[in-house]
């Protein structure tokens, strides 16, 4: 199945289980990153994104910086917004809050739309508050790795154009590319930010980001300077550019051996049509969320509509402690993540189902996974009512 | 004598060639970044770090983040300068315009002070430049990747106290620590930044960063908050605190295989006494240095103690042109860097002498590279005048 040693299975929302071939492009002898082979390597692996976020118009700039995903959100608000700019921000968990916050360090004025845990703000709130207030961005969290859920991006992208059409829809896809249907010239995104080791299947270490031609002429026709060295579109862009086109240029060194395992992550991943790769993960989800219905427990994405396919957040029943449970499916070879919303985070577990251990039909992870849930919570004195 | 395949040998400034060991480690199955395992492997790589900038004080700061060298420079000005805060940047080279150019972004006013290509500002000018203005830091260059020269860090900090004590002193390592002395606490620094993929011999892809008490207190004290969200202090410093103290924790995503890397090399590095590991260094690149003089060639440092000791910037001669000389080489199975220093680009080479290439008595990289540069020389039509 994998050469890798005998391991506990990693079924967090990222990290992820990765493909043995994928960890060993790691171990490439150094190159140099400014030397021609590295250079093709890279722009490959640039001009595969494209296809991953499914843009063909070639005014879309793939970005990958070594970083994680968190450092697309300094892209994002270091370079299209500037000071006093007011920005919209979805929020469904833990994640907008810490977009925010990036927000305010770059000056801009984040104002947060809520809604409760488990749901997402609807579109009618959503339409309302772009009515009241330009804003220069709006921000959704595609999948929000804290609840499970899931927002409807084609909807949301469709009313932000007729509503606010200057506003730029920016996604945090860090929990959701490659695993959830992304359309990115259909849908009329400007900007979508992920990392690479969710759904991408690509240990972590890298920002890898797509924005629209649109977000870069933002960014060009800024009266101010972009906010951050490091996550300069200034810095970056002709660099991005001169990788793609095999032209050797620097700015900050790249990480060659991670650009490796993206680039064999990403050869993976494109070999086969995208559409069949998210119906595998809509279909394990499905399964997934059905075994946990039927031992009687919920999710805190109580409407199906806004459940994600890559991970499931699962309510404990009240006599079931995660500190208890978590260690005992450790024991038995499964590794599940505590919850992470700060208001109920003692009271839910968290099941990454992304990448390999769903789409390598060779695994069983999921299978042992489901039976490791089963018996843990039986262990722990849990019948379903 | 390396399991890698046969490949070019890379023998410019960083990346340098990885050792078997190192790259390995990088397969390491997948961990959660927060569970017990990898918790305990990062801490110990953050006390390791200690043991390599030589601090004990247990108010210093290591600092391990996704990112590059670069990334050092926003850590120090998004987080130690505050806008309108004057900062004294030594200037050797390429990279203090860089580093300059960040103090701007942030806000801070970067005074340049310069030396003639291949020197370095010299103590008397440093002293009359701090009693000029009140400088909230001074920043040297330790080695100038661009030139190979190397400023001497313990007089310059030496003078900094007597003559500014509050001036925060920092250096830019990342082409110094792994392979020239520095002695963190007995020196008085306050900070020094580098990366992963030189003289420390762990795949590019981390930003790796010691700070002072003293530094820390600095931020503290800030009436701004940091100007940066992925290089923030506020973000990281508990972060680190609490890996080394081996809890879990999380703002941002660490990359478990880059830190598994960096484990290895660390432990390979401390195996031995690092004064040993500084002596070989030495010895190498004053046989490296010897050869150049016996070609009849010069080096842009002409101060024997202005000479790095990881590196040689070698003029080439009127007639040879390094877009012919460079890629013979290559074919001799040698990968040496042109020129950086924008002014005279086009007229030298040069040669990374760190890491495994030098302290790997197996290996016989850097006698190749000598005979390779003599023999592309000749073929080039040189002769010793
Ligand atoms: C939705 C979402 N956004 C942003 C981030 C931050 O990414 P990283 O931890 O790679 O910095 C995460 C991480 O889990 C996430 O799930
Ligand atoms: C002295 C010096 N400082 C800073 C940097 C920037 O580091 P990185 O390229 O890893 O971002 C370099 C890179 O070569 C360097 O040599």
């Amino acid at each position: 199945m994998s050469s890798q040693p005998n391991h506990p299975t990693l079924l967090i929302p990222g990290p992820i289980e990765f493909d043995d071939a994928v960890l060993h492009s790691m171990s490439h002898y150094s190159e140099s990153h400014v030397g021609a082979p590295f250079v093709a390597t890279f722009g490959e692996t640039l001009s595969m994104l494209r296809k991953l976020f499914q843009t063909t118009d070639p005014s879309s700039q793939p970005f990958v910086i070594s970083g994680s995903g968190t450092l697309g959100w300094d892209l994002v608000a270091a370079n299209l917004a500037e000071p006093g700019d007011d920005v919209l921000v979805l929020h469904t968990g833990y994640f907008a809050d810490s977009f925010a916050d990036c927000f305010e360090t770059y000056g801009a004025k984040a104002t947060q739309l809520k809604a409760p845990i488990g749901s997402r703000p609807q579109l009618p709130e959503i339409e309302k508050a772009l009515k009241e207030k330009k804003y220069k961005l709006l921000t959704v969290t595609h999948v929000d790795t804290s609840t499970g859920v899931l927002s409807e991006l084609k909807a949301l992208s469709e009313l932000v154009h007729r509503v606010s059409p200057e506003t730029l829809v920016i996604v945090d896809g860090v929990c959701s590319v490659g695993c959830e249907e992304i359309e990115f010239d259909k849908w009329q995104l400007d900007g979508v930010i992920t990392a690479s080791q969710k759904a991408i299947g690509c240990p972590a270490g890298l920002s890898i980001s797509m924005f629209s031609g649109r977000a870069v002429k933002t960014f060009q026709a800024r009266k101010t300077p972009p906010g951050s060295y490091f996550a300069s579109f200034k810095n970056w862009l002709p660099i991005m550019q001169n990788y793609e086109a095999k032209k050797a240029s620097y700015f900050a060194t790249p990480s060659p051996q991670l650009i490796h395992a993206l680039h064999t992550s990403l050869t993976q991943i494109l070999s086969k049509p995208l559409a069949e790769r998210f119906a595998t993960h809509k279909a394990t989800s499905q399964k997934i969320k059905k075994a946990v219905t039927d031992l009687g427990l919920k999710q805190l994405a109580s409407d199906p509509a806004d459940q994600a396919n890559g991970m499931t957040a699962i309510y404990l029943p009240e006599t079931v402690k995660a500190p208890e449970l978590l260690p005992n499916l450790l024991k038995k070879g499964v590794i599940f993540a505590g919850g992470l919303h700060k208001e109920i985070a003692a009271k839910y577990i968290r099941f990454g189902h992304m990448g390999v251990s769903v789409t390598d039909s060779k695994r069983d992870d999921i299978d042992r996974a489901i039976q490791a849930l089963q018996n843990g919570l039986s262990e722990a004195g849990y019948q379903k009512a």
